[in-house]
């Protein structure tokens, strides 16, 4: 196995990933991500001014989109992706056609581990997307397929083979991702701690998905990360990673799909202002204290066997318990079915169930 | 606060916490451990032939019980107490009089983190008991409450006082806990990866702990923390204590306690021999696939509010669920209400619940 902090000479899934980065300014960032991202696609969503030019460093293969795109492209269905907010990512994970999908902020930059090597941040994610997942069972050990590990004493053998991974959620060192109040309480606070550890966020649990530093198969559960509705006329914002990521524990948890957590790091360079973020947070902070319990108990039929089902029906119970906190969610239900109709409209090969492998086109 | 592998000038609950060793041989190991266990009291308890002399080094203070003593202390009722096997050590957290109880087997070292600084495991293990758990959903830096670290974004705030922590589980470097089997097909494989973090096993995921390095609070959770019947007389061994982590697990969930694991590490020397745990963990080994359902699914009354009607509960559903596998599982359901029976009486004040307070006597 290469080493982790190493350039493998021939990239994992070269050509079965694309990185999707959402952006309002100048790429200058992948100056130090070259040697790690360069051979690979990269998908660009423009955010903001579509009449501004954003440079990308030369070399990268890169393709562009800004709002004008987006909206001759989805037409009338380009109301669900959102604008003024990063959370018009999700536009990329929609119009790639591959398997894989890495997406980071332009202001996450290459860390370094404990021994001081820089951090192949995407090597650590394919790792973790390409081995399997262990959420019915807690291993004390952390992920049993890393060298070194193994299933301890007291696991179930039938529990051993795992499943899919469809999510690798990496963390961040220096700037933590924290809310506005945590901000505002502990402005000097940085994460310092390099904890060396992949490990399966369990059936059941929920977690708060970042979405600065998060990989994910595409064929197994794209049509559920969905970004929501943030940013330019909402009332909200800073959810968007969050909603995506309780819808899909839901259903990973629902289809018997794992979620990882853990490593890769990246450096996150600058924390954003907590006085915007606690304006764009902070009915959040109330709603989340409703949508944790109802996405604890949400419970999916059995007919939903394909991701796309899975979130048509998470939108009804969405309408059904969540419109009456605040008629934002009866928005967010019709942005999420048109969201699934506008995916299946530019992935007509339908939902991974339905392909015979899962190889990039 | 104090670095954690320093020895503080106070040692951290002296009077309030007991350290219990199951042991067949003299007692050399405690020289490593002598700074950091000699202030407190240490409970002995001797397996085997109970005329052998156990010699324990100078200077610690210690009181020693051997199967004489435990079959005059309980009566008939020694009949839950394990011969011949670790799982005897739980006769020492029924006989204490402490809140806490820190548990070590006398082939566990003191470790070194990666500066190379000894590690206080028994503090690390008091830290871990006197800050809260959050089992209620995940948090991706890990434990909110260690320095430098907190809730990230998306934790929902009304959960972040968190529950009380019943029990720490710590981890082991250099031999790994692994089971026969896996023994056998990796001899050679050495746990040197430290990982500097401790987590809150989530509500509703059960994992299998290890009595080598494991501490908890005999008030919350003390009656649940029964080894079975193993060794001696009995169809299984090394299952003891995931039977007990099993068994707490669910009543922790139930009565709404966390349960840690992560650190601290112990250096465990030298692993035992694969074939003689091969024929004592085999019928375990089957039984498993059904024991993790068992407790997957099992459900307590809400009647059931002490540690004490939880466990005797739990024996009933034993009894009624995993007898038709083995007739050993009557007799263990009848061991579980024995060895309640046999804690209120040397423990007559009663359950936690009922105590004015968390203070040793």
């Amino acid at each position: 196995m290469a080493d982790s902090a190493s350039i493998p000479n021939t990239p994992l899934l070269k050509d079965e990933l694309d990185i999707v980065i959402p952006t309002i300014r100048n790429l200058d960032f992948l100056e130090m991500w070259r040697p790690f991202f360069q051979p690979y696609h990269l998908i660009i969503v423009q955010d903001g001014d579509p009449s501004k030019t954003i440079k990308v460093p030369e070399g990268f293969d890169y393709e562009l989109y800004n709002r004008n795109d987006i909206n001759r492209i989805l037409g009338p269905k380009a109301s669900c992706i959102s604008f003024k907010d990063s959370a018009c990512r999700c536009f990329g994970y929609m119009i790639s056609k591959k398997k894989y999908i890495y997406t980071i902020d332009d202001d996450c930059f290459v860390a370094k581990d404990p021994s001081g090597k820089e951090i192949n941040a995407l090597e650590q994610h394919i790792k973790n997307l390409l081995c399997p997942s262990t959420p019915f069972f807690f291993n004390t050990l952390y992920d049993p397929f890393r060298d070194g590990a193994d299933f301890v004493r007291g696991y179930p053998f039938s529990l051993r083979e795992g499943v899919s991974t469809a999510v690798s959620h990496g963390l961040w060192l220096n700037i933590p991702d924290y809310d506005a109040p945590t901000q505002l309480v502990k402005p000097r606070e940085r994460n310092t701690r390099y904890v060396d550890a992949v490990l399966t966020v369990p059936k059941g649990t929920l977690f708060p998905m970042c979405g600065m530093n998060l990989a994910f198969d595409r064929e197994l559960i794209g049509p559920a990360m969905y970004f929501g509705l943030m940013g330019d006329g909402q009332p909200i914002g800073r959810y968007d990673d969050m909603w995506a990521g309780w819808c899909t524990k839901v259903i990973c948890d629902h289809l018997g799909l794992g979620v990882k957590t853990g490593l890769p790091y990246i450096w996150h360079s600058k924390a954003s202002n907590p006085f915007v973020n606690l304006k764009k947070e902070y009915k959040g902070i109330f709603w989340q204290e409703e949508l944790i319990p109802f996405f604890q108990s949400a419970v999916l039929p059995k007919d939903c066997t394909t991701v796309q089902k899975c979130y048509i029906e998470l939108s009804k119970q969405v309408r059904e318990k969540l419109g009456k906190i605040d008629p934002y969610f009866d928005k967010l239900a019709d942005a999420m079915v048109t969201w699934i109709e506008a995916w299946d409209e530019l992935n007509p090969s339908g939902a991974a169930a339905e392909k015979p492998n899962g190889t990039a086109k």
